[in-house]
C-alpha cells in the first residue's frame, strides 16, 4: 500500500531527524538507511522541491531538515513523495454522485482519511522519542553523537 | 496509496455482486464500471487466479462471484489483485530488530493493519445496502434486473 520510494523517503528523514540540526550528506543516509544511492537522489530531489529538507554546498555543507524534528509530520513527508490522494468526487465521474460519494469510495476515502491522520499527528520527534526496543535506522542501542562530536578532527601540525 | 488496479477491482465486483447470481459477460462489466476492457480481462484474470470469480463458457455463461455477497469481504477482493503487506520484520533487515518493529515501521503497519481490519469488516452486501443518495455503478436511482428480465428478449418468427 506504500510505495516504496515513500518508505525510503521516510528513512531518509528519520537519519536527518536524528542527525539534526547536523546536515549529511548523500552518502551519509545511504549508508545509514541501507537506501541505494541513486534511487536515494531522486528522493532527496523530491524532497527539496517540497521544501521538506534543504542542501547547502561546501565545507560543513549537506542536507538537513528546513523544520525542526518537533515540527514536521510524517504526512509532509509522503505527501512531498507519494500524495495520499484523497477521493473528493467520484471517480468513476457520474453526474448523479459528485463529491457524494457512493458506499465503496466512501468506504476507500475512510481509509485514506485514517491513514492520513495518522501520519499528519505523528512528528518525527516522536518517531524518535518512542520507547520501544528498537531504536529507528539502528541495530544497537543509540548513541548519538553531539555535534562537537561529529566536526572532523584535524591533527594539528606542529 | 490504492493502486489503479485495485479500484478497477473492487469496482468489477461490486458489478457482480450487483448482478449475483446471475453471471455478467467481460463487456458488461466493463460498460457499468467505466473500465478499459484490456486492463479488466488482466484483473478478471487475477480474480479467477484466487478463486474470487469463476466464468463459465457457453450460453447463459459468464463471469460470476464464487460466494454469495454477504460472504465476501472487501479485503479479499483487494488481496487477490494487489495485496496489502503487512510489516512483519524489520525492512532494513536488522538483526536487532527483527520483528521487534522501530516505531517508524510501527506506525506503518498500524496504518496498513487499521486499512486491512476496515476491509476485513466490510462485506460485498453491506456495501450494495448502505443507505446512501449514491448506488455505486449508477447514476440514477436504482433498479435492479430480475434474473427474467436480463434474458435476452428474442422475437418469434411466425
Amino acid at each position: 500500500m506504500f510505495s516504496q520510494t515513500v518508505e525510503y523517503a521516510l528513512r531518509a528523514i528519520v537519519h536527518l531527524a536524528d542527525q539534526s540540526p547536523n546536515p549529511c550528506t548523500t552518502e551519509q543516509i545511504a549508508k545509514a538507511t541501507k537506501v541505494p544511492q541513486a534511487y536515494l537522489s531522486k528522493v532527496l530531489q523530491s524532497l527539496r522541491q517540497s521544501n521538506v529538507v534543504h542542501s547547502q554546498r561546501g565545507i560543513g555543507g549537506g542536507i538537513s531538515l528546513v523544520k525542526l524534528p518537533e515540527e514536521l509530520n510524517l504526512l509532509e513527508v509522503v505527501n512531498a513523495v507519494d500524495p495520499i490522494c484523497r477521493i473528493k468526487t467520484c471517480p468513476l465521474g457520474l453526474k448523479g454522485h459528485g463529491a457524494n460519494l457512493c458506499p465503496l469510495h466512501r468506504k476507500l476515502d475512510d481509509a485514506l482519511r485514517e491513514t492520513e491522520t495518522a501520519f499528519a499527528n505523528t512528528t518525527l520527534a516522536e518517531i524518535l522519542s518512542s520507547s520501544t526496543s528498537s531504536y529507528p535506522l539502528c541495530n544497537e542501542p543509540h548513541e548519538r553523537l553531539t555535534p562537537l562530536q561529529a566536526l572532523p578532527v584535524v591533527p594539528i601540525k606542529k
